[in-house]
C-alpha cells in the first residue's frame, strides 16, 4: 500500500515558490466559500513518527486564514475527558459549520497504537474501525467534509530522522521505536497502518497517502489535495443548487398504514393504579434508597444518564422532580432540552447532548433528549426523512458508547391516554402555578396525536436495544407512574453497581503525539 | 450578628400549606418575567454545616420552573479546573441572562474554610473578600441579580443534627467538627462567618440570614425573600422603562481634548528597522528558542496568555504566525475574536475570554481580546460610557487573577503610522491572497484614526500594570516588529521559568460541601 510513498519525490525550491502564491489564493477563496456554504471541514493528520506532521499543520495554518482554523491533538487527556465516553473529546473538537479543524491523529491514533503495542487483537481493532466508519459516515451525512492525510517515510529516512530527533532532545514527547528492533517495528507499524487505512478508506472520507521525505513535496501535495477536495465539494454544492431535482429522493415511509394503527404504546396497561397511602410509603422508601444509590454510584465512579420522553402532560416533570428531590443536588444536573443555541445549531444535532454527558460518578437527567430528532423533528418536518431515518442508527451507536463507558442509561417514555391528557391540559389551565406549563403549542401537538404516537412507536421499536431498553411508563395514574420510574431507577443502578466496574479501558492507554 | 437566627422561629404545617400555593404562583410569574427581562440570577446558598442546604435547594428547584435553574457545587474540583485560575470554575457556572443558578457555597466556601482551618490569616481573608466584592459588583453592574443566603443553627441544634448525621452514615461527604472541641469550633466558625458576611454585605449583593432550625420556616422564608428580591428588581426595571430620564447620567469623558493630542503611542519610535539578513538569522534563532521554551513551560505547568491588539494592518497576524509557526501546534490555541455567539452574548463580556483560558502548561493566543471593550466598543458606541469606563478595573482584576495563578501574560500593541497603514491597505488590495484581509470596515475605521488612537492611549495608560505591562511594538518595519514580539515572548517565558513556580495554592485546599 505504501509503495507510492517511497519514490523519493521532491519539489525544487523554485517550483515551490512559483506555485505557492496561486495555491494560497485559491485555498483562501475556497475557505471563504466553504464558510459561506457552512460546511464543517475535518482534516485528520496522521502518519508515521517523524514525518513532520507538526510542521505540516503549521504550514496549513499559514496558508489558510487562521481565523476559522483550530488544531487539536489527543495525546494529553484531561481527567474530564478520561471520565467520559471516549469520543467525548472528539465531539469537543469538531468544527462548527463553515470552519476547519486539524486533528492530529484524530480517532485513528489510539486504535493504531493499541494494536501496535499488542494491547488489542485484529478483531478488536476491526470493531473499533467499524465504529470509526459509522462515525465518519454520520458526520459526512450531516454535511461535514472529512479529509484524511497519511504521511509516510521510507524506512531508511525514518530511521535517520528519529536518530536526529533523539540527538537534539526535542523528541522527548514522542514515541520512539526501540533502536535495536527498528526494522521489525517499522514493518509492524506499516502492517497495522495498512489495515486501518484499508478498512476506513471509504468514499465519504478517503485517505490521501503522501510521501513526507521532501518537505516541499509534502506540503505542496497536501495543499493541492486539500484545495481539490474543497473545490470539489463547492462544485457539488453549486450543482445541487442549480438542479435541486437531482437531490436523492426521500426513502419510502417505513410503516404502512394498517399495521401502524396498533402500536407498542397501545399495549401499555394504562389502568394500573397505586393506592395513595401505599404510594406515600413506597415513595419515601424509594427516595431514600435513590439518594443512597446515587452516592454509591458516585463512589464507584459510575455515571448515570436518564432520558425522559413522552406525550405532553405525560408526567415527565413530576417524575423527574421525585428523583431530583431525593438525590443530593451536588450529584445531578437536570437539562431541559429547548431550542438549540446558535453554537449548537452549528454542529451535528447530537453535539449538544454530548456536551452535557456527565463525568464519572455524576448524573445527567435529560428532560427531552436526542429523541426529539425522531419525534418532534420528524412529525413537524424539521428533519428530512433522510435525516430522521438515519437517526435511529446514530442514536443506537451513541448510546452504545455511553453504556460501553460504564454509564447507566435509562430511558423513560411517559404515556397517558388521549382523554387523560385532555383532563390534565384543562387542569393546568385552571391551576395558577401550573398555567405556565400549558401553551398553544401543546394544543396544536394534541391535534397530531396519531402522528406522534406512530413516531413514538417506531422510536421504541428501533431503539429499545438490549443495552439500552425503553421503560414504558403507564402514566394515567401519577402515583403509579412515579413509583415505576423511581423503582426502575433504583433497580438499574443497584444492578449496575453489583455487576462491578465497566469500561473498556481504552483510555487507560495514554497515547503520544 | 447571628442572634436573630437563634430565636427558634417555626411555621406550623397548616400555615405552610396555606401559603405555599400562592408563593409558588408568584415565584413562577416572577421567574417568567425575569427571563423576559433577561436578568441573570445568582443564588448563593451558604451557611453552617447541617443546616439542610441540599434540602433547601431541592425545594427551590421544586417551586421554580426547573427549566431555567441550574445548580452547582464546588466541592469536587476537576483537574481542568485546578489547572486554571481559581475563578474559572465560577465563570463556568454563571447563568446566562434570564436564568437562575443555585451555587452551593459559591466563592465564599473556600475563603471561609481556609480561614477556619488556619490556612490563612485575617489580612489574607480580607484581601480575598475584597476580590469577591469587586467580582459581585462587576456582575451586578452587568445586570446580574445576586441573592445570598446564610443558613444558621443555634449551637445545640447543630450539635444534635451532626450527631444524627454521623449515625446514619450519610455524613461521609461533609466536614464534621471534632466532637470534643465542638463549642470552641462552633464559636470560631461563627467568628469567621461574621467577618465574611460583614465585609461582603453590600447593597448590590446583600446577605439574607435565615434560621434553619425549622424546615418549614427555613424554606418559606427563603421563598419569600427570593420572591421579594425578584419582584423588587422587576419593579426597578419597569420604573426605568417608564422614565428613562431617571437613568444615571454618563460620567464625564476622562481625557480633555488638548492633552489628548499627544499620546503614549506617539512616543513609539516607528523609524526603527531591522536589516533583512539580520532578521533571518535572529528569526531562526528566536523561533527555535520559542519552541524550546514552550515545551519547558509545558513541563513546568506554566500557562501563557498572549494578547494581540493594534491598529488595522498593524501586523498582528504576521507576528502571531511567527510564533505559531515556531511553537508545536499541540501546545497552543489561537483564538480569533470575532462577533460573539448568542451563548456568549448571554453572559458578561469577559465570559467568552474566560472560556478559552489555557490549562496549566498550555498557551492561548488571543487575536484581539477583552480590550475590544475599551477600543472598538467604546469608539463605535457598542458599550455605554458606564460600561467601558468600568472595564479598566474589571480587566485589571481579571489579569491579576491570571498572573496570580502563574500564567505568563503578555500584551502586544502593534502600531504603525497612518501613512504606513494606507500603504498596507493598498498592498492588500493588490495581492490576491491578501485581499480577504481588507474590508470596507477597515476603511471606515481608518477615518476614525484619532478616536481609536485616543482610546488606545487611555487603554495603555490604565491597564499597563506592573503585573501585566503592555509591549508597544514599532510596527512600520515588519521584520523589526516581529523580532520585537518574539524576543519579548522568549524573554518573558524564560524569566517566568527562572523565577520558579507560582500560584497561591488556594486550590490545593480541597473543600467539602
Amino acid at each position: 500500500m505504501f509503495e507510492a510513498t517511497k519514490l523519493g519525490r521532491r519539489i525544487p525550491k523554485d517550483a515551490f515558490k512559483a506555485e505557492v502564491p496561486e495555491l494560497r489564493t485559491r485555498l483562501l477563496a475556497a475557505q471563504r466559500a466553504i464558510r459561506e456554504a457552512r460546511v464543517p471541514v475535518i482534516v485528520v493528520v496522521s502518519g508515521v513518527e517523524a514525518a513532520g506532521k507538526g510542521e505540516l499543520v503549521n504550514r496549513l495554518n499559514e496558508w489558510l486564514d487562521a481565523r476559522g482554523v483550530q488544531t487539536f491533538a489527543f495525546w494529553d487527556a484531561t481527567d474530564e475527558e478520561r471520565q467520559r465516553p471516549r469520543y467525548w473529546r472528539f465531539w469537543r473538537s469538531l468544527p462548527p459549520r463553515g470552519e476547519i479543524c486539524n486533528l492530529f491523529g484524530g480517532w485513528y491514533q489510539a486504535p493504531i497504537e493499541r494494536r501496535f503495542r499488542e494491547l488489542c487483537n485484529d478483531a478488536e481493532l476491526d470493531a473499533e474501525l467499524n465504529r470509526i466508519v459509522d462515525f465518519e459516515r454520520m458526520l459526512s451525512q450531516d454535511g461535514a467534509l472529512i479529509v484524511k492525510f497519511w504521511y509516510h517515510l521510507p524506512q531508511k529516512e525514518q530511521k535517520r530522522r528519529l536518530k536526529e530527533l533523539a540527538r537534539d532532545d526535542r523528541s522527548r514527547w514522542k514515541m520512539l521505536p526501540d533502536k535495536s528492533k527498528f526494522a521489525e517495528q517499522y514493518r509492524k507499524f506499516e502492517q497495522v497502518a495498512e489495515r486501518v487505512i484499508r478498512i476506513t478508506d471509504r468514499g465519504i472520507a478517503p485517505w490521501h497517502l503522501i510521501e513526507a521525505t521532501d518537505r516541499r513535496y509534502r506540503d505542496l501535495t497536501t495543499g493541492r489535495t486539500l484545495l481539490a477536495v474543497l473545490e470539489a465539494r463547492l462544485a457539488e454544492i453549486a450543482a445541487t443548487r442549480e438542479s435541486p431535482a437531482a437531490a436523492v429522493p426521500a426513502p419510502e415511509p417505513v410503516a404502512a398504514e394498517p399495521e401502524a394503527q396498533i402500536t407498542i404504546l397501545d399495549r401499555i396497561d394504562l389502568s394500573q393504579r397505586l393506592e395513595r397511602n401505599l404510594y406515600k410509603v413506597r415513595l419515601k422508601r424509594l427516595q431514600a434508597e435513590a439518594n443512597e444509590l446515587a452516592w454509591q454510584a458516585y463512589k464507584a465512579k459510575r455515571s448515570t444518564v436518564l432520558v425522559f420522553e413522552g406525550v405532553d402532560a405525560g408526567g415527565k416533570g413530576g417524575a423527574i422532580r421525585r428523583i431530583t428531590n431525593a438525590v443530593d443536588a451536588r450529584l445531578y444536573r437536570a437539562i431541559p432540552i429547548a431550542a438549540p443555541s446558535d453554537e449548537e445549531k452549528a454542529h451535528h444535532y447530537l453535539w449538544r447532548f454530548w456536551r452535557q454527558i456527565p463525568r464519572a460518578g455524576y448524573m445527567t437527567i435529560y428532560d427531552r433528549s436526542w429523541y426529539g430528532r425522531v419525534l418532534v423533528e420528524r412529525v413537524e418536518g424539521f428533519a428530512s426523512p433522510h435525516e430522521w431515518q438515519r437517526a435511529y442508527a446514530e442514536i443506537n451507536e451513541f448510546e452504545d458508547q455511553l453504556v460501553e463507558s460504564g454509564t447507566v442509561l435509562m430511558k423513560f417514555w411517559m404515556h397517558v391516554s388521549e382523554d387523560e391528557q385532555l383532563r390534565r391540559f384543562k387542569e393546568r389551565e385552571d391551576t395558577p402555578y401550573k398555567r405556565h406549563k400549558i401553551t398553544d403549542e401543546d394544543w396544536r401537538n394534541r391535534e397530531r396525536w396519531d402522528d406522534y404516537k406512530l413516531a413514538a412507536n417506531e422510536m421504541v421499536a428501533r431503539t429499545s436495544t438490549e443495552m439500552a431498553p425503553w421503560t414504558l411508563v403507564a402514566g394515567n395514574d401519577k402515583p403509579f407512574a412515579r413509583i415505576q420510574v423511581l423503582d426502575t431507577f433504583c433497580r438499574q443502578i443497584r444492578r449496575a453497581l453489583e455487576a462491578g466496574p465497566r469500561g473498556d479501558g481504552y483510555l487507560t492507554c495514554e497515547t503520544t503525539g
